[in-house]
């Protein structure tokens, strides 16, 4: 297969589950999204749910590039970057989030695809941890601040926000700003320093909107 | 129909839920965990789907006499009774999380499960809203605390700890006690108070496990 065709593939398997979700996809509702017939994709791959393994990781090449160097100058901008990045609304959004979750909820009962997940969850973790560290280091965020168990709680939160806009319509973007309150005020010193005030102004609103 | 048979009834589906899942789920496996036939089951409910919402309904019932009165004594605790106790660890954790999981993965579909969800995603929020309100009104809370931006924010993280633990297998425990920690480092006033020294200890560890 060329790299063109497989490409090709992937991108209809998008597509198509964006469409379909992923109960009732089919093989013919991937071909559909191509110039091939549905039997030159089985030829390639054995059936819908090799293709969507195959997806997962194509999906994990993205997402690893894409956490590798996240956008901005200061740490603070970086852990932006890297979480609101995956609460924010997309162009794709509720469809592919609901094909999201639901290849979460089959991942109990599918070695290959849990394995996958807990990639990209490990992944995340560690490009969070690592963005919170540094800001440590360099004195944007709290000394006290625990680059281990930020990392986990954003990524629990992360989770969360995805959850709840497919199955109850809460909006993304209401999670990404309660997202980014939380890096200002709970771990940003240098945020904090300027509320001034006693210390109940230092940690108000914690996760909060506002 | 009997309460006692509704009552019968609905525990099996629990039971069968947790044993088979939502997507392989059979009114055959809700019998087998009855002394009743399929037949009689299908005599007071349509299917499977008719069932599960009743299933929800009653699932419901049962969380808001729960979280009508938390336990505990003060506000904190109250919190932490609502919060901590949808995400600690439950005997019938991780089969019950998983099909909890398949549910909200349908809701995009499902007009029936959808609504029956935000109606648990609202009350939870309410009661949230409610506990920390009460808590920033007698002093527990710091008077900045936001309580409709810590309400969405502790239901989001709520939503995360139950799909990443049935996803990719990450402990309740840890959710917990992460969420644990947010209450007493970054909503606190008391707390926040005795751990002294500069704006940056106030601070600390937000979200964290230590």
């Amino acid at each position: 297969m060329t790299t063109e065709t497989a490409t090709q593939i992937l991108h209809a398997t998008h597509s198509a589950l964006c469409k379909h979700g992923y109960a009732e996809l089919t093989m013919q509702d991937i071909a559909d999204e191509t110039d091939l017939c549905k039997a030159s994709i089985h030829y390639h791959y054995d059936g819908k749910h090799d293709l969507l393994v195959a997806y997962l990781d194509h999906l994990y090449e993205q997402f690893e590039d894409r956490i590798a160097e996240p956008a901005g100058e200061t740490p603070a901008e970086r852990l932006r970057g890297l979480v609101v990045a995956l609460v924010t609304d997309r162009s794709d959004a509720p469809a592919f989030q609901t094909a999201l979750l639901e290849i979460k909820a089959q991942s109990p009962y599918d070695d290959a695809f849990r394995s996958r997940l807990q990639r990209f969850d490990h992944a995340f973790t560690a490009a969070v941890r690592e963005v919170v560290a540094e800001g440590v280091a360099d004195g944007t965020f709290h000394e006290e601040v625990d680059p281990d168990a930020v990392a986990s709680f954003l990524t629990t939160y992360v989770n969360g926000a995805q959850t709840r806009h497919a199955a109850v319509g809460h909006p993304l973007d209401d999670s990404a700003a309660a997202v980014d309150a939380y890096i200002d005020e709970a771990l940003r010193a240098d945020q904090a320093a300027s509320t001034g005030g006693g210390p109940s102004s230092e940690t108000a609103n914690v996760g909060g909107t506002e």
